[in-house]
């Protein structure tokens, strides 16, 4: 399971990353006892090694528990004393490992080399060297794959094969006239395939008689190597030269814009573009890197040009407001939280493995914490006439609009209470900044909605308006969807109006590490993981479990910013003595400050859209000899 | 058990209830389709009968469920138009309902009286004819009496009937053991109208060895001529003379100033006073009745003379106050609040079951809901020079301290954060009015905290003091209970500094009917309950299952007061067809409106005081054939 998503991330480094006009990676350097974040603000043309970081926040967890500040960040010298020999030989050692997908083993490879290779399994200061080895390996993947062009191009001809019109192709839409697709210039029949196909036949069959580009577009798996392999065994035909143009609209991937993405991150969808950071590195620092905070979009991320961007607020008996870019950050105090977004479908996978739902198949990490930097949305409805007592009786609301749109114009919206827009400690941002950078695109470039302590869905991202009203947004995303039902709804019983929308979420946690299925060495085992509960009610105590849930212990927290209402997560960690050769059935569960806690197991919460899944968490390991 | 529970109550009313001049208690009327409450300011000398409905809630499950404004409370009228025929021949329509208890009966013909008989199944509009006709029931009843004592003066001398003490009169509860019960000064054995009793066997139960009066008083069904005389079919002897007024009180007893309670009562401790409703009556209305809302006293009652009573309020920085209670009445607009308290410790009973923990053994019902009315909290604290920003930052709170003391002279204290105290959406109150009458002794006469959506332990009663002070309140129940652990902790290795106290509860909810070992009959069976949580989470949906949480079907939620923040329970109910010699597992879980769930099992989270019981609640039951 880690390793097939490990797989999907490789992959999608195959694709995107390599030197080249559009590699405007910019590089990141993380590591288990700080984040380190540095910025090529030209954003071209750096290969991703000797990346200077510019900040470090500690948060490895102290004997002696503190609530103090964090500690400053300082800046830390660039690696430069790696050769780039000495990485390739890393990347290739990373690639044998045998037990751990690649790249564990680099990062242990990664450590010895930073710490000397007397120290075994050190793990300190590894995360710079694993950074600049992330960026590498793009440039080798990408290496590789240009040779095996070339290779291709010098070997025999191919076979010359028939040649079809598009009409000719269309006219093969069923089994019983066999169902032919394009591809490029290429003719495929692939009736045979059909029964075979892993997302049901009903969804090829979507494609049959057409190109294929815009359901691949849709459905990440696709995008990878083996797929087009297996493709090419049913190829039949060419298309004629007169109909190798595809059909106007095919070529516009409405994708094509979005930026590119840090390699690390685990794709669950890649048009939209949906991934999130792997477990081993969620937990390594209290705030998330921006570049592998987990990505939720729903559509295609939206150019914004920031000299021409407005944004408009707007309702009943207020004045309409226009803002730019600089009267957001001028007009308006800046205002700074440190909160935690969860999509209501991190940890949807565990509850698949209850009984299948429709979503993206989310591990843990469809969560992330930043620090958020804007203008608070009260300050900014207040000036466009909308107060506390400007609205009558009744539950009124803010509907948020996006820049991204589908095929239709229609954007992305949602909505939140106007008692929490307007609520001085709700501290709902018009955010523009993300841990002390401009927004990146993935994460709403320039302007997004922040709303701590609720569900992220609602912090609409490439923010176009504001609008105060009576009803909540009539989005899809509002009205029906990020809903919760009972286990016995399905799809043809669900009534979407019986539910409220997902505003705040329950208390949740995971473990990060060890990972599930995972070997670990007798003597003490460090368990990791994180906390969070919604409506800034702080986590205050996580119970962990090696048995199953029959015994508990508690865990430690590790320190968090002292001010805030709760709006962050906790990090925390056991220490335990295992025995070799122990079986062990790790179990964490939080409490917050409701004293709320998880359920115990997921079936009785499944829904049908896989949502809210907050059961405990359940890793078991072995204990090696 | 639920027996045993009962008789311990029904002890409790031998010693408190009889006609006699410490008989105080004022009349109240319910019904399963609403509340009448009825009050004679005198307090005493009334019968019980006669009472005339002032207040009716309509509280019904709809077929459709709306959130519409609960009928507001109005004056009704003598029935006039209806003429003493019609309402006997409306009476006797009602007993002869087959399948419903006579209430419900009575409740449906009242509903074709008022909405036209055309009208099947009409509901709207019933409440006000309903409570007009139990007046007028109980009008009829009261001059039924007077016209046979009348009748029975100018007849034949009664015959003379054996004389037995109250004491003997407790002696017969059950079935086997005979069931008696009194009625003024005489004495009855029902064993035999047990199983005919329309209201279960169980309801007649509630009062086996004791006095009906309490029990007709609740119920105003009772108040028709033909239910005495039905009575009086079943005499088998009088009171001795020396046993018809209830036993002096022991001047010594620092709990002998402590005030009546209604029968019903499960008592679970005596001194302090701590009763819970029969879980049966609890979800009867919306509104507890006073008389039945669960009494948590940790001390004495205090007896408070009003016209002396001094609320003082101060901190730093402000300027003492010192309130009269007429002052507070009149300084202060009067606020309302539809609120449910819950003590920590409610459903303890199944945590005991897991392992023994320290504290009451409350079962279900140590949860009741009331309209609560009284000065905001935040207005007495304005006026006393403290608002949102007369302190700095870090968290302040307000201490509250009863006029409740042990024998040292320590007083009942509690606090909250000044925040949740100085917010307008928090409705905290300094409470003197509790379902539209003067707070009841029990209840904190003449004034107690309101918060709100927390435990029960902060909504101080007999309030002597307000502080506003930078720490909590120092005192024990602060301090030192009132707060959840790990359930490794054990006395040895409790820190009650490391679990915040108690403030905000998690989601709850419970199984009213049927009862754990019933025998319900096959075809269709009703399952009801309450749920609630904390904070003002208003309860979103409740899932009911019957075969232990293996499948699971959505249950009706009962109407609700429209505004409000979600301060109040959801009463509830799912019917479902049973089949004969079914085994049942009924399970109920809630979700709130922060999705929050219960947790499957009470061992996960067992702690050793008790508290935060709020598992999923199971009622096994057997299914007649």
């Amino acid at each position: 399971m880690g390793l097939g998503a490990g797989r999907t991330g490789i992959g999608m480094g195959l694709r995107t990353w390599g030197p080249g006009p559009n590699w405007g990676w910019r590089g990141t350097q993380l590591g288990p006892t700080g984040l380190g974040v540095s910025r090529d603000r030209t954003g071209a043309g750096r290969a991703g090694l000797g990346c200077v970081a510019a900040e470090v926040r500690d948060c490895r967890f102290p004997r002696q528990r503190h609530r103090g500040r964090v500690p400053i960040p300082v800046p830390v010298p660039a690696p430069a004393a790696l050769s780039r020999p000495a990485a390739a030989m890393l990347l290739l050692r990373a690639v044998a490992g045998r037990r751990l997908p690649p790249l564990m083993q680099l990062s242990r490879d990664c450590s010895r080399l930073a710490a000397g290779s007397a120290a075994p399994r050190g793990h300190r200061g590894a995360a710079p060297v694993l950074a600049a080895l992330l960026g590498l390996g793009a440039v080798l993947a990408y290496g590789e794959r240009r040779r095996r062009i070339a290779q291709a191009a010098r070997a025999t001809p191919a076979p010359q094969y028939p040649r079809y019109t598009r009409a000719e192709v269309a006219q093969h839409r069923t089994p019983s006239d066999r169902v032919w697709v394009t591809y490029g210039t290429e003719v495929f029949d692939v009736t045979d395939f059909v029964e075979l196909h892993p997302g049901g036949p009903d969804k090829i069959l979507l494609a049959a008689g057409g190109a294929l580009e815009p359901f691949w577009a849709l459905y990440a798996v696709h995008s990878q190597p083996h797929v087009l392999e297996l493709l090419r065994d049913y190829k039949v035909g060419e298309l004629s030269p007169e109909d190798t143009a595809p059909p106007a609209g095919d070529t516009k991937d409405p994708f094509s814009g979005d930026p590119p993405r840090h390699p690390a991150l685990r794709v669950n969808s890649l048009k939209p573009f949906n991934a999130e950071p792997p477990p081993e590195l969620l937990t390594q620092s209290f705030l998330t890197p921006n570049e592998l905070f987990f990505t939720r979009n729903h559509l295609p991320v939206p150019a914004v040009e920031p000299g021409s961007y407005r944004l408009r607020v707007e309702g009943p008996g207020g004045r309409a407001l226009s803002l730019s870019l600089a009267e957001l950050r001028q007009r308006f105090p800046k205002h700074e939280v440190t909160a935690t977004l969860q999509c209501a479908g991190n940890r949807r996978s565990e509850m698949s493995r209850v009984r299948p739902v429709k979503g993206l198949a989310w591990d843990i990490g469809a969560i992330s914490t930043a620090r958020w930097g804007g203008a608070r949305l009260r300050d900014v409805l207040l000036a466009a006439g909308f107060g506390d007592e400007t609205v009558g009786d009744g539950e009124w609301h803010v509907c948020f609009e996006g820049l991204d749109a589908d095929a239709s114009g229609t954007p992305y919206g949602a909505s939140i209470p106007l008692k929490r827009a307007v609520s001085a400690e709700a501290e709902v941002l018009l955010a523009y900044e993300m841990n002390g950078q401009e927004l990146p695109r993935d994460h709403g470039f320039p302007v997004r909605v922040l709303v701590p302590g609720v569900v992220g869905a609602r912090s609409v991202k490439w923010l176009r308006s504001v609008v105060v009203s009576p009803s909540e947004s009539p989005s899809h995303w509002q009205q029906n969807d990020y809903k919760g039902f009972c286990p016995s709804v399905d799809w043809d019983s669900v009534d979407f109006r019986s539910a409220p929308a997902i505003q705040e979420l329950p208390v949740q946690s995971a473990i990060t590490e060890p990972r599930p299925g995972a070997a670990v060495p007798a003597g003490e085992l460090t368990v990791k993981g994180y906390a969070w509960s919604g409506g800034g009610r702080e986590v205050v105590r996580v119970d962990v479990s090696l048995d199953g849930g029959r015994t508990w212990r508690v865990a430690e927290l590790g320190p968090r910013p002292e001010r805030g209402q709760g709006w962050a997560w906790a990090l925390w960690e056991l220490r335990a003595a295992v025995p070799a050769g122990a079986r062990l059935d790790i179990v964490c569960k939080a409490v917050d400050s409701s004293y709320n806690v998880q359920p115990d197991t997921v079936a009785p919460i499944w829904n049908l859209r896989g949502v809210l899944s907050n059961a405990w968490h359940r890793v078991p390991v072995t204990v090696t000899r």
